[in-house]
């Protein structure tokens, strides 16, 4: 079943995102209008998980996160994952999986992620867009367990989570 | 080591949040101001989970979640997580813990969320906020690994996950 606003004005239009005021019945909703995220939990054949050390401004610190970025009109989300993997971290290759899709934060905004692992990929060079600086940072896939606590961003920890699941045995404790 | 913007300016200010562009540098940053917000595993002594199910307007569709909701000023995060649980649920009690704090979406939105877990919880009347239709839904914990493809929601997926590894033996499949 899907549902759908009785009126909607757009508040501002920015960069990145913008901002809907939505009526539905008798209250409004102010949405962040957003086009849709993956993330992607890479594993090269050495064991070790690649992140992405990164200022993010609205934490006002440098936050370790998964490799992860937004979609261009048109991109499917492996599209997107393929490309984001590259450009970030220069990795390529490997074989793909699908971890799970969810919401962001779907009280606010339109924000839908793709959540995938690969494992197997090839180590090449990055090519970061120019406003971004990022640290790459190898954890071995062992340690990833006990250093969760070191992660605040919320896709990352629910990402690798999810991909420790998918191994056939639990490494580290917990 | 914190870092701060060169400059900023309201773009939209709305009725729970609100956007800031900011300079830093070079580049122009679009933020997403959020006063902060909870969610919770709540967990009866009969073993089950409580989870809402609710109109997500920006999803477009009614989504499964934890109990969460959004600081009021000058709120601490456990307060607001007990006062919303009762709210929403009317679950009262129980032994608390924090399981995590994190950042919903750090790329453009300053929303940050703590995470709790609680055991023991009483069950009594919940008095939702007049714009919130929320079914109560409970799932015994040893059904949710099972269950999580049904979950399409970011901290609902780490809320459990992270609980999950909380428990002292691994309960479902995976």
């Amino acid at each position: 079943m899907s549902f759908e606003p009785d009126a909607a004005r757009t508040a501002y239009e920015g960069r990145l995102i913008g901002l809907t005021v939505e009526r539905w019945g008798d209250h409004e909703r102010e949405i962040v209008e957003h086009p849709g995220a993956v993330a992607i939990v890479a594993v090269d054949d050495a064991g070790s998980v690649t992140l992405v050390r990164q200022l993010r401004e609205p934490a006002r610190k440098r936050l370790l996160e998964l490799p992860a970025g937004t979609a261009e009109p048109g991109e499917e989300p492996l599209e997107t994952a393929r490309r984001e993997l590259q450009e970030e971290c220069g990795l390529t290759g490997g074989v793909w999986r699908e971890l799970a899709a969810f919401w962001t934060t779907p009280g606010f905004c339109r924000e839908r992620m793709h959540l995938f692992s690969v494992e197997g990929v090839e180590r090449g060079e990055a090519c970061p867009a120019a406003d971004e600086e990022l640290e790459l940072v190898r954890w071995s896939v062992t340690e990833i367990a006990a250093r969760l606590h070191e992660i605040e961003d919320a896709k990352t920890l629910a990402g690798l989570l999810l991909y420790l699941r998918t191994l056939p045995e639990r490494t580290g404790p917990g």
